[in-house]
């Protein structure tokens, strides 16, 4: 349901006629949200019609049923999504007063050549005195944009928006859209390392395999502040939070599953790569890529067959940017099934359910929205260089901690999900030896 | 006065100790800003007293001094500047809600994916729905900090969130700071370019000459949004500014002054070349290197030595980074003097004034901070892919236009002044046909 429209309606006030509008719009395979009243007087009253429907097509029909309906008016059609997208869903904004002379003259000029000064004499001051130690940058080269493919830096602008207002309200660090036009990974990682000291992080996001790996893998090499190319560890780790999870509720325990990787992207490779030192009992994957094979098996990893991993395994995960692969009929009794490719499934959970699935869920559930900000607060809060996967595994075990019994994962818009999260992180570099104190900026330590 | 101190002092509350107070800070040559009752009761008060002082030696007698009185004690005592500082001076907010699992579904996955879809098609579309439009990079290499040299990335972020501050607070843009770690044009241009897509407009700062001119030459012809670099021509435009106020007030036509410029790194060149097109009568300069040099004879500016610019200019302007250059037995009578190297001056206005000067002031009040939040409001709330010298011109007429007769500038932090501004800069670029209504982010347009 990606659209989600909200209809101004008059309806004629009797009993009856807001039943009639809700008939109307169930008829055409819509569904309604929240019903909010605008004003009511006279003969009628004015409610604003929260809709949910697959396509815009399905809306122009609601439109015209209700248009056709004796006492019910459309007055106007809003799109809710557009709608909380115009102007960007993200500020910068000031973190200090400036109402008087003498605050100019503290935060810029003249005052503001002693904080320069000393952060010159002594550089580690800058996590102190600037925003650079709770400041992630969200980095991409539009190359791979949800399950969308290559659509360009500035189509993929909305996406890093989103996940810059995820950091905001989740945990409240800022984080910024870095749109870097390199194809090429050299290009990719010479642009970023030049910038890098503005930041804290770097969140890589929505860059193609093959180029995705060299990239982070360089950056990390060269950069002593944590990178994480979250479409490969933050999905990596919400969807083993997901398998962890669901092998607690069926009483199955890790280590006697088999997971059945479909594709072997940035995304799939991580997962893989993750369920393995989780200590799952095998970790079947299918990509007809070459060299994404050749850099699975030097990983462990088994390659097969798309049918094979569909029959051997206990838990598939699909992140393949191809929706509707996976057919009902290869689904066996008792599979858990996580279709991960954003914004179609490969498969629709509910239509897995149908065929047998014991657990069934999409990208928008299973999804790195639970990782990515608890995992980069935990390594900010603590100072370390590196994401290293002790912290990757740690952030999965503190996510299925937080699942309650009867659900797959946790709230993700809990922050107490996230501090968990963090927490956790930050223990598990400390046990490594990976938390660098002088680092951390005032007031984000977390124990 | 760069120094602001907060101290937290014990006063015997009985007639004449406060008054004690005040005669001890004044001794040694401080000066009280705000004080602040903090508790009374009992025999005394606590009271926070800010204090502004020209070094911290100063700060350290007033504190010796107050211990000395009986009747009066210091408790603690806060660094005001470092304070504010602490981390960091501006944050990346979310504009949206995030409240319930459909607003997620609406600003991230997987309703974000139609807003992709949509400005894929319709690159246009960004400027509607994403942040770029009204979001600046402030991009610098530190190699030119206020006037204290190259003192590396790192140690200007400070600077670079104070003027991110101020876009916000003057005139709601978001500003954010890019630190390039790159000395030479040809590298910092390529960095810049690879990620100007993230952003509505380039703000160059705090970057050496010559590089610097080379630098913003560039990405103003590569890059189709405005670019310009901050410490030239925003502090030509309040310099002229200045400069054409003093004319008014003193009732002389600039037609008919001759204008010295001492100095001729980005800040001199700039205000040089502005006065220029103002039309002034003359403009000389003074600058020891030879490229300054050329370049200044190529724009048509007179170069002479130091000493015969202070013997001939009616108005000076000095921007040289060298604190204290200008002695007092060199300013003629009736002289009108901008001394405007951060955070010492070339000579102290009051100095200046003393020795015969008509007018005086430093950088502190003749600071682009009056230019620079309504020229990129102003360019970005038309669509102006440049910033011409008849947007420029229009911008110092805007701040003349809105001083008051008794001041030299108008006051910084009256939001009308960046108002009328970005609405003269707009009005000039219309006039010009530099403006593209199709690339104007929503709510943002002036009339």
């Amino acid at each position: 349901m990606e659209f989600h429209d909200v209809l101004r309606v008059r309806i004629l006030h009797k009993p009856g006629y807001l039943a009639k509008l809700c008939a109307a719009v169930a008829d055409v395979g819509a569904m309604i949200g929240d019903i909010e009243t605008v004003a009511t007087g006279g003969d009628n009253s004015v409610r604003d019609i929260t809709l949910e429907a697959k396509d815009e097509q399905t809306i122009d029909r609601v439109v015209e049923k209700i248009k056709s309906i004796a006492g019910l008016d459309v007055l106007s059609r809003v799109d809710r999504v557009f709608d909380r997208h115009r102007g960007g869903k993200i500020q910068v904004k000031s973190r200090v007063p400036l109402e008087k002379i003498a605050d100019l003259r503290q935060i810029y000029t003249p005052g503001v050549a002693r904080v320069c000064r000393a952060i010159q004499k002594e550089p580690a001051l800058s996590r102190e005195l600037t925003w650079a130690g709770r400041t992630v940058a969200i980095c991409t080269n539009g190359t791979r944009v949800l399950g969308l493919g290559d659509i360009g830096v500035l189509a993929s602008l909305p996406v890093m928006e989103g996940k810059a207002v995820l950091y905001d309200r989740c945990i409240g660090l800022s984080a910024v859209p870095i749109l870097v036009e390199a194809k090429d990974a050299p290009t990719f990682i010479a642009t970023v390392e030049r910038i890098a000291k503005s930041f804290g992080g770097i969140h890589l996001e929505d860059i193609s395999a093959p180029e995705c790996f060299e990239i982070e893998a360089e950056l990390d090499r060269r950069l002593d502040i944590p990178v994480m190319h979250d479409d490969r560890h933050g999905t990596a780790v919400a969807a083993l939070a997901a398998i962890m999870g669901a092998c607690a509720q069926l009483g199955r325990p890790l280590e006697r599953q088999t997971i059945g990787q479909i594709g072997l992207g940035a995304a799939g490779f991580g997962i893989a790569c993750l369920a393995r030192k989780a200590r799952a009992k095998a970790v079947l994957a299918t990509d007809p890529d070459p060299l994404a094979q050749t850099h699975a098996d030097a990983n462990g990893i088994e390659i097969a067959d798309f049918e094979t991993v569909m029959a051997r395994a206990d838990i598939v995960v699909a992140a393949t940017g191809r929706p509707g692969l996976i057919g009902s009929e290869m689904i066996r009794k008792g599979q858990v099934v996580f279709a991960l490719t954003n914004p179609e499934p490969e498969i629709q959970p509910q239509v897995a359910l149908r065929a047998g699935a014991a657990f069934a869920a999409d990208g928008a559930s299973v999804n790195n929205v639970l990782a990515f900000p608890g995992i980069f607060l935990g390594a900010l809060s603590c100072g370390a260089r590196t994401i290293s996967t002790v912290m990757k595994l740690a952030a999965a075990q503190a996510i299925v901690k937080l699942t309650r019994q009867s659900e797959l994962v946790p709230d993700p818009l809990d922050p107490a999900v996230h501090r968990a999260v963090a927490t956790a992180v930050a223990g598990a570099a400390r046990g490594e030896g990976l938390d660098r104190p002088d680092r951390v900026p005032p007031g984000l330590t977390l124990r």
